[in-house]
């Protein structure tokens, strides 16, 4: 298979200049601010964006050091598939997030609900829509009876080390 | 900012070899069956991901021709800024798909809902849970009146065009 490259649409500024101590979710991230500074060239792109309350954000996890195929999570003791987790350490180490739009601004879009590191390497935007992105599960594995302390968890650096 | 680089995960196979008459939205491709072919060398990754109903898949968009700032996307006239729409023609063409997981085999998944082109690069796959995935919305812009059409328009080949 041949190999993708990408060249990142912005940077994320966030209060977080460190990946130890952050919220391990948007959702556990509520209020925290940030911003999307947009390479100038795409500034058309973000045209009608304002009519969205929230955001999908797709990152590359920059800090995450090497791949491992079995983690144990920050919100478990055991370790599973790196694919049924969220961890960092993925073959390819790409973040999602869906954060809260609060502003445009001149190349600039300013957001909320941000677990997401300074400095970030930002590589796509879409518009969130329920219809569109919310199912109804059956199953959520080893997170039922664990994803309720998504609020309290924090990250450490266990994903940083090589 | 630095390029970035991904090598794909595996490749997702479909009954749609076209893109042309594809639904657009895994939401409409309900009960659409398709595999997942894991690269070898990572099938230790899927430990324990059976226990979950839905995944997110997050893949390359191979067919997609091009960029454009300003599109007018499959379901609406008008046009908008690429980041406010869906549609393919992203500076960096990644999609994203929940799609309901079936089965487990040997270095194999099998997956329904599937709205992705068969022989499609998969870059990553997360395990879907509705307390981290799922946001009450205020505003969902100009697919307002419009998402629920969804099940009802299909793909054309616009997006292939360079």
């Amino acid at each position: 298979m041949q190999p993708v490259t990408y060249q990142p649409i912005g940077i994320i500024r966030s209060p977080y200049v460190d990946v130890v101590g952050m919220p391990i979710q948007a959702v556990a991230a509520r209020g925290v601010a940030g911003t999307i500074e947009l390479a100038p060239s795409l500034a058309g792109g973000i045209k009608d964006i304002e009519g969205f309350s929230h955001l999908t954000l797709i990152y590359h996890l920059h800090l995450s050091k090497g791949v491992e195929l079995e983690v144990v999570p920050f919100m478990d003791l055991k370790a599973h598939g790196i694919f049924a987790t969220r961890s960092p350490k993925r073959p390819n180490p790409i973040g999602i997030s869906v954060v809260r739009l609060t502003g445009v601004e001149e190349g600039r879009l300013l957001i909320e609900d941000v677990d997401i590191v300074d400095g970030t390497p930002l590589l796509d935007i879409k518009p969130y829509v329920p219809a569109i992105d919310d199912r109804q599960t059956d199953r959520i594995g080893w997170f039922a009876g664990r994803v309720e302390r998504v609020q309290e968890i924090r990250a450490d650096d266990r994903f940083q080390q090589p």
